[in-house]
């Protein structure tokens, strides 16, 4: 165990010369979303996107390992480490197009991802964090929200379905439930996904002139883009009222594909890298097994 | 729609020259595992183990593409076809490293994975089918089935958990409710990994040899490894009566890892494109939603 542990460590030094999660973490305090820059490439090692599937390939071992010890922990172990992935962002920002590539990196053993639509009559009939507390990943998993409760305090917020005053009180709400998934062994990582708006009507352009995209596109999409500002608040104060120390908020730029996902990417070798995880001790005896095997 | 759906045709026809469906197909009759030669590699185009990365490799965008049809069909379809991947074999057999090297090709986000394990209390309290039923893939998903209803015709008959008599009633059961999901626009795609009990012997040793794969040994596994003439037997009945036009078995040679992995994925090319899928028109105006987006 003590071996394998120290092969962790050395990959870990090897290649901590940038910090992908130092370079997109949002800073403490009020922010707004235009702070940021969706095209941007922040603590990419590469030259761009053509040497992005370069740097994808060199990175998905290392994952890989990273994953399979997390996996690994879980087994027979309740109180393994957990990560949790969220992805928010407006229509056309990538949350399916990290999940596919990024996400895609990762054996799907260890994979429980869930999508959260419109609440059904079920989910609407409970607390909006029912249905988010039903999706936890268990032990030594790797959970994956498409979308999470904050649409709760953006959709929610924008489409006024509920009171103003109510929002503030969500926020604080928020917080306290991931204080206690924290406290659970849960690891965040929040991505909020951001697409410029010039970038988004691209998007959306070319799924309207590509007949094989036109599923991907829905009418209720020009609507929300047509309360861009609104949403850009609701996120904004996201970003400033739920960006605690212990679940931080990550703004990735998303007008680039290839740096979107590598950034996510990067983000998940990062977190498991600081878990820093050997291979769990037989609970059996070896050389008895081998005995066995052996004679069998 | 017509342009695309021409498309698939052309790439079908483009590489049928052969067919692993055709090649692994378990003959209906009676048959014996024994019949089956665990290390050959039938219907493999490439020369062998060296050019395997790179016969996956030129799979891999068909594969995408195809589940990507599946997948577009399922949105806003209740009638949409789904496909199922069960996957069966004793320990080392390979079901874990399919699903890591073959399902991991394939966006997440269509995948829906359940590995059925040792019945709950819950489960136990109801009929053997329940928890399968449970589990069926939604349209336009690919479910995975990491063992299946199978064990309930497996373990349970080696371990004489329900008496001799109620196995045959059980693959009556099992043909009529197969018969039910391939009317409800399910796909099967029944494979049993073929591991020849030498290489089950190497296979077990390495988990033994190196403190990195403790974790995946399991004491249990020797005591299954000492029945197993009456596996062959149970997974020869199962074979030979569960064996239906409908849904058949296909017997992966398993003691080659490369092909088994390779073998599983293209059959799921091979079933997806025998949906001959092409996408989704649109359910909405195009023009006027370009018009509609250009004004925002």
């Amino acid at each position: 165990m003590r071996q394998t542990g120290q092969m962790a460590k050395s990959k870990k030094n090897k290649s901590s010369d940038y910090s992908v999660a130092d370079a997109l973490r949002v800073p403490q305090g009020p922010v707004r979303v235009e702070d940021f820059a969706p095209g941007a490439t922040p603590a990419y090692p590469g030259k761009g996107k053509d040497d992005a599937p370069d740097q994808m390939a060199e990175m998905a071992p290392e994952l890989s390992d990273l994953q399979e010890r997390l996996y690994a922990a879980g087994r027979d172990n309740e109180q393994a480490p957990r990560l949790l992935l969220m992805l928010q962002g407006l229509d056309t920002s990538g949350k399916g197009g990290v999940i596919r590539h990024a996400v895609g990196m990762v054996d799907p053993q260890g994979i429980d991802l869930t999508a959260f639509k419109v609440p059904t009559a079920e989910e609407r009939a409970h607390h909006y964090l029912w249905r988010i507390r039903k999706a936890l990943p268990g032990p030594g998993m790797i959970g994956i929200f498409d979308r999470s409760h904050y649409e709760d305090v953006l959709v929610v917020r924008v489409d006024e379905l509920v009171a103003a005053e109510e929002i503030p009180k969500r926020f604080d709400e928020i917080n306290a439930f991931e204080a206690e998934l924290a406290d659970q062994g849960i690891t965040m990582i929040k991505c909020f996904l951001n697409v410029s708006r010039d970038e988004q009507k691209e998007r959306l352009l070319e799924r309207l002139a590509d007949p094989e995209k036109y599923w991907k596109y829905n009418p209720g999409d020009v609507d929300v883009r047509n309360k861009w500002a609104d949403y850009m608040d609701a996120y904004s104060d996201v970003l400033t009222r739920c960006n605690t120390e212990i679940a931080p908020w990550y703004v990735i730029p998303a007008d680039k594909k290839w740096y979107r996902n590598w950034a996510v990417a990067r983000l998940m070798v990062e977190h498991l890298r600081a878990l820093d995880l050997g291979w769990p001790a037989a609970d059996f005896d070896v050389e008895s097994e081998i005995a066995q095997v052996n004679a069998s």
